[in-house]
């Protein structure tokens, strides 16, 4: 994986940590590259799998933060998604309609956010975890937005301040994480993924359906329990 | 002043209508220019002035506008903002620190979040009302940060659609504004201004020193109660 050898030298930095995969196995390398002062964020959206801000909070404890915070922005306001409404369904791996798990605009809204948070504690590196598997579905996980954010970001801080979005892990697959993630000792039976919010997982919604394919490409299996077999054969 | 003579000819656009004098002298320009299908939003983001949010869902009505929404953002877990704090006192507006009014983000937060419900109901004009006043205190009223911010939706938005950000006052000072507002028949005293939230208005804190100066800068009185006595000569 080309990945940076070395980290900004500021001695603070906000992650947003979902206490997803790709999130953790970020605040596990930044562990890796001597990072200090790391503020985890993770975001209450009124998501249905209400149990990984839990898993958050516990992993930021694990892997060495120095402060977590939940920062609350009610997405069920702006209705229609299966990830925070009670009465759309949430659609399986093989549905081609992806985009329907997409709140409009809510990395947006979470980097915002969370840079909003940054700024009152004069911290100015932001880390986040986009992955190249996300690209087809989600817009908002290409550099190309996140370049441009970072100049939306700068233009409109409160003072003329630098602002850095950092996402190390955008040109890679999800496979290249976990096979990072299982270099570092990353603790994946405590990371949360599946959208239904279940635990055991379900294996069949499309983020447990992205999660195993990852494993199986590595030729591991993934330590997380799930409520069906799942056939670990790459 | 130099205003656009029509409207892009959508048949639906979205106004943040705060209840305060230049979003409520927005919409009734619009309306002047025969726009339909207008959506107003308010952000209930923890304001001590929460008055205004009543203010603008009655305006909105008064307006014509076709809907109106309350859009939750709460601020205060951002933290030590006078705003949204009990605790941090407004400055006045001989008090030269007017950045302290500023919570970070808040306008890209308000935007980002209304472009959200913008895109779920299938609207690409998005009305804001910055005026050239607030340019020294507050970094994101200026063009430039909105041009940016209109780049970052159109990158993140669910599907490749227009995102349009249209800020007609953003060149006009805010005396122009009330100019305008009076020809329009803007009710005035039925907008909200005063930071404290007090009605009648307090008439001493920096939102209210400049309302005032506007007004008296067109040889006009302030329909609007205040608790102390007002010179409005000009």
């Amino acid at each position: 994986m080309n990945l940076p050898d070395t980290l900004p030298s500021s001695d603070s930095a906000v992650l947003l940590l979902s206490g997803g995969m790709d999130s953790t196995t970020l605040l596990w390398w930044m562990r890796s590259h001597n990072a200090s002062g790391i503020h985890t964020v993770a975001i209450d959206y009124g998501q249905r799998h209400r149990v990984e801000l839990e898993f958050s909070r516990k992993l930021s404890q694990a892997g060495g933060a120095s402060r977590h915070e939940v920062l609350y922005l009610d997405l069920r306001q702006i209705g229609g998604n299966p990830l925070t409404s009670d009465t759309v369904d949430v659609p399986s791996a093989d549905d081609e309609d992806q985009a329907r798990t997409v709140v409009p605009f809510r990395n947006m809204l979470f980097v915002t956010l969370t840079a909003a948070y940054a700024e009152v504690h004069g911290i100015s590196d932001l880390y986040l975890s986009p992955v190249r598997d996300d690209f087809a579905a989600y817009r908002d996980c290409r550099r190309e937005f996140y370049d441009s954010l970072e100049q939306s970001l700068q233009l409109g801080a409160t003072r003329d301040t630098p602002v850095h979005i950092h996402t190390p892990f955008i040109q890679h697959w999800k496979s290249d994480i976990v096979k990072l993630g299982l270099s570092l000792g990353v603790p994946y039976e405590n990371t949360h993924t599946c959208y239904e919010g279940r635990r055991p997982a379900c294996g069949v919604c499309d983020a447990c359906a992205e999660r195993i394919a990852a494993f199986r490409l590595n030729g591991a299996s993934d330590p997380l329990v799930y409520e069906i077999p799942i056939d670990w054969t790459p």
